[in-house]
């Protein structure tokens, strides 16, 4: 198959951070870097390795200079971390990072909740991070990460106006990409080829990638729908870590694993060893005891025959079937 | 909205048969009854309500009589059985089922694996089927579920010409309905949608529906592909109960309670209360103690501010939001 008719996706898997900063425990920072230069081996091309926040605000992340050097140390790497604030940004900055996205919600009521601002003291807040780039980082990436741009657990439904005036604001901001994010699992596949759609209608290159929670079982099928309206970049934690610890049972990101085998089988180029992939989770389950782990592909193996978008055989053993009574 | 505009979709509840012959526990007759009856009263228009076969191969359906029996007594409610023979066959059409599914495996390893025969004796089988159908029980549909229709597990890959090929083999049978079954989670959207074209293209009003198992996590990804090429007639199983023994973990059915949700919040008509869908599933839950349950929207709840696509809203109050560190 020529390249043209495998295009590439880009799979930011941002686990160290969102997944990682949704659970309870604390993973050690040895396992921490061995997980993220696995991942990195397994041909992930971009990783969100953690959030600069106060530690005592998110312990998860309290060693987070220690993991951007790290992964800094990787060649070929793109290191992206989150940022909350000007503060957090300008250390992001100086740590050297590749890339900081923003989030912003779309909602007062979740802004105010989440970091006790506005949305009109965010934009501000956005503005000056952009101008302290421009004057002082000029090679690093921002990207908005607008939050709950499908729904919001707390406002409840929000219109794709209401979420594409934030876009716009971000664009004014001066930012160079705007993702949507469905924080909470409430976005439906006709509101992801919608909004989509309207994205790079109206910011053509600043339009960004698709953020999706599995909250609902919904996030492969809201990726079908992006990749539908050519979004080239897709969030994703491993072993979907995360969740909400008020839902009980409730899951985090989409699966690193589940959308690597749904790209790769649809025929989309991502450079990810599906096998090597799901060997680096294993020092996530080690170092994370207890925590739940939501993959499929790990679970039932590759399916027998399976090839990759570039023709590639798995580099593991495949399974046995599967039979019993008499199955449809 | 219309009802022009917000198609219907059918979801045909296959847990009973589908999700109660994968597990090992068998559910009691009074339990069965209870939860079929639950499972209409939530909506659901069509059950496939068990088996006709041997009870000594799956004593999980040895009350397939009592419970047909029961469904019949149902007002409104369509009653599916699978049957694997003649035999089955026969006894289905004597208790007075509106509609039978013939598995058809598209490879000679799945069918033989599976019930001991050679495609070629399948097919000749189900024209006998159809031939007693057709002379002694006009009235009952015929569905051939072609099985193994996307890969199979003991074969590996299997070319879209080959099932196609099983396919124009059941319409020379004389069956009502051709679908295609993915048994063990090997379709991917972009053959979900190359091949339900072709079913529509070269069948007409015999293209049947989807019966996607969720193995690999791919079963509402595969959804949406099957709706986009206009595929009405979905199948799935209440909490994804099913699975597979020789894959811990592995999931079964796609999700009741997720594709309902999916369908609706997409603005299709399914018909359904997901609130009585989810009391339903407490019945089953009840019933199977230690079997594990697979969905989301029972473990998250209906989004706040959720409405059906007809406007109705929930009939349950929503759960409280979740916030937890910086999400994005």
């Amino acid at each position: 198959m020529s390249n043209a008719s495998r295009p590439f996706v880009l799979i930011s898997e941002v686990g160290p951070r969102d997944g990682l900063q949704s659970i309870k425990s604390v993973m050690p920072t040895a396992a921490k870097l061995r997980w993220i230069s696995a991942l990195a081996s397994a041909g992930l091309k971009e990783i969100e390795v953690g959030s600069f926040v106060p530690p005592k605000l998110l312990p998860q992340m309290a060693d987070i200079r220690e993991v951007v050097a790290h992964a800094l140390s990787i060649p070929g790497l793109r290191v992206a971390v989150l940022a909350p604030n000007l503060r957090g940004s300008q250390h992001a900055f100086e740590a050297g990072v590749h890339k900081i996205t923003l989030p912003v919600s779309v909602t007062d009521e979740h802004a105010m909740a989440n970091i006790r601002k506005t949305t009109a003291q965010l934009i501000d807040e956005v503005r000056e991070i952009v101008a302290l780039r421009d004057a002082q980082f000029p090679g690093v990436e921002i990207e908005a990460g607008v939050s709950v741009a499908f729904g919001c657990t707390i406002a409840g439904a929000v219109s794709d106006d209401k979420t594409m005036r934030m876009c716009h604001a971000m664009a004014e901001c001066g930012v160079d990409e705007i993702g949507l994010s469905d924080t909470s699992g409430y976005a439906n596949p006709a509101q992801v080829r919608r909004m989509f759609r309207r994205l790079q209608t109206e910011f053509g290159d600043k339009a960004g990638g698709a953020h999706f929670h599995n909250t609902r079982g919904q996030g492969l099928a809201n990726v079908v729908a992006a990749l539908d309206v050519g979004v080239t970049t897709i969030d994703s934690s491993q072993a979907g870590l995360g969740g909400c610890p008020y839902a009980p049972g409730a899951t985090g990101n989409i699966v690193t694993e589940d959308l690597a085998f749904l790209l790769e089988a649809m025929g989309y180029d991502t450079g990810i060893d599906i096998d090597a992939l799901i060997a680096a989770r294993s020092i996530l389950a080690d170092a994370l005891p207890g925590e739940s782990l939501y993959d499929h592909v790990q679970d039932a193996g590759l399916p027998k025959g399976f090839t990759y978008a570039d023709g590639r055989a798995p580099s593991a053993p495949q399974p046995e079937g599967c039979l019993l009574g008499v199955p449809q």
